[in-house]
């Protein structure tokens, strides 16, 4: 990205589609997507927040306390911006309570009301409101960047046995009745048995775990759903399946994994196909 | 239990309620249950199957084939026996399919129908159908020794944290949530968030898994919530939990473990509560 200013004199971008939107800031976390996004909308305003590990280059990245989000929102406004998107991974920031400006006083309350829930979904429901409040639409990565999404088909891999195809149904029974306890993006089904429901750890730690299962209780090699939760905002919250997902799917023994089309991201997708392919591994993708 | 015969003359017997009813037949697998039953029910006929580690003597015992199921139902009638009681684990058996009798292959329909739903309920519910279907009744383990249950209350350690008591509600939301699709008899939830949900593996490998959760995942100790699925048929699969559990428990650092009044069996409930007390775990059991 050489020649690329933090601050860009025009306030609006051609998206990719063509249409002129209002111009793009970036709420970048950790990972690749941020990146794909900045080299996709070369006119955006790229930010974070301290603490987290960004790969965006320090000449178009500014970065912020989460402590002081007012001057997040002045700043937004002052380069135009009009519409943000957040992407990449992000941890639960430690706050200094003695450095909170008047902005992050005044949401307190909300915040430990949607924390209080101990639901992730309502803490991020929180962030899109406190933006659009101020003004700012809040859109998808997967909205700017079709193609960081699956089409429903046949992504790699071999067609999925019919005892997989099985395995899929059930787990996705599994996820459809979780989904509206916003537990869990995904679960593991062999032989029809269920061998594993992702946590607040993920889906690698999951998968670890079924790595594990004695052979007594394998039946068949079994598949990983990855769906979103029935409720879950895909702006600020969307599943994801990237090549270390694929190498621990293949440790676990599983045939394959079966996401939702159009719904779940796929990291590194130029290394994440071939190494399916590799790893004998079949990626479907459904409609959901 | 010197000087016992594995044939008793009388075909009855006095259950502890001190009503007269049909002699008792154990179907015994491993554990301490069918001890306490066969302790508790000295006229009982104790059958095993081969391959079963069965804890009750040898001069009290019987063992037969899964192959030979129909000189099972033959032995109980010589015997007397009216009403059966299923109790302890087994393992799925590796069936020699040329021993096979004709009692087995005629049932051969119905298994195979009860395995290609992948749900072990609906396995244990064939089984308990079949005896039925013999004319015997299929009593549980918790009819014939209430004691091995719970009632409503605190069992062991201080009362649960108000905290713990949020995350209890959350954990049997969880359950109930996935209690039609015959998945999961626990959870652990702290701090609002959930932390593991058991699936096949059982509850060890789940409090295993909890306990290598990151620390900055852990907001709070948490509890394991243990619960019947909704269409459980206790007569032939309880939950329990045993000293085992509260050791794994208290390795991932939880508050304390709720439990169904009634529906869960307390293995060596001598051990058990002290045990509880000198790891500073709560047990609690609700009403269901």
């Amino acid at each position: 990205m050489p020649g690329r200013r933090k601050t860009a004199a025009s306030g609006n971008a051609t998206d990719q589609g063509g249409a002129v939107q209002g111009r793009l800031g970036i709420i970048a976390g950790g990972g690749t997507l941020p990146v794909l996004l900045a080299d996709a909308y070369p006119d955006a305003y790229c930010l974070t927040f301290e603490g987290t590990d960004c790969a965006l280059p320090d000449e178009i990245l500014t970065r912020y306390r989460y402590e002081k989000l007012g001057s997040v929102f002045t700043a937004l406004r002052a380069e135009g911006i009009t519409r943000i998107v957040m992407a990449g991974a992000t941890t639960r920031p430690h706050l200094d309570m003695k450095q909170l400006d008047f902005t992050v006083m005044s949401l307190a309350p909300r915040v430990m009301k949607a924390m209080g829930t101990g639901r992730d979904d309502a803490l991020l429901r929180l962030v899109i409101s406190v933006f659009e409040e101020q003004g700012f639409s809040v859109v998808g990565a997967h909205d700017l960047l079709p193609a960081l999404t699956a089409s429903a088909g046949l992504l790699s891999g071999a067609p999925l046995s019919k005892e997989a195809r099985v395995d899929s149904a059930r787990g996705r029974d599994i996820l459809e009745g979780l989904a509206p306890l916003d537990v869990s993006q995904g679960c593991v089904v062999a032989g029809g048995l269920c061998l594993g429901i992702e946590t607040i750890q993920g889906t690698d730690a999951m998968l670890r775990f079924v790595a594990q299962t004695p052979d007594r209780l394998r039946r068949g090699r079994g598949v990983l759903c990855k769906f979103p939760k029935s409720g879950q905002d895909l702006r600020v919250d969307m599943p994801a399946i990237g090549p270390d997902t694929l190498r621990r799917a293949a440790e676990a023994g599983l045939e394959g994994i079966v996401i939702a089309a159009g719904r779940v991201l796929l990291i590194d997708r130029d290394v994440l196909l071939p190494l399916a392919d590799e790893l004998g591994l079949t990626i479907l993708a459904e409609e959901v």
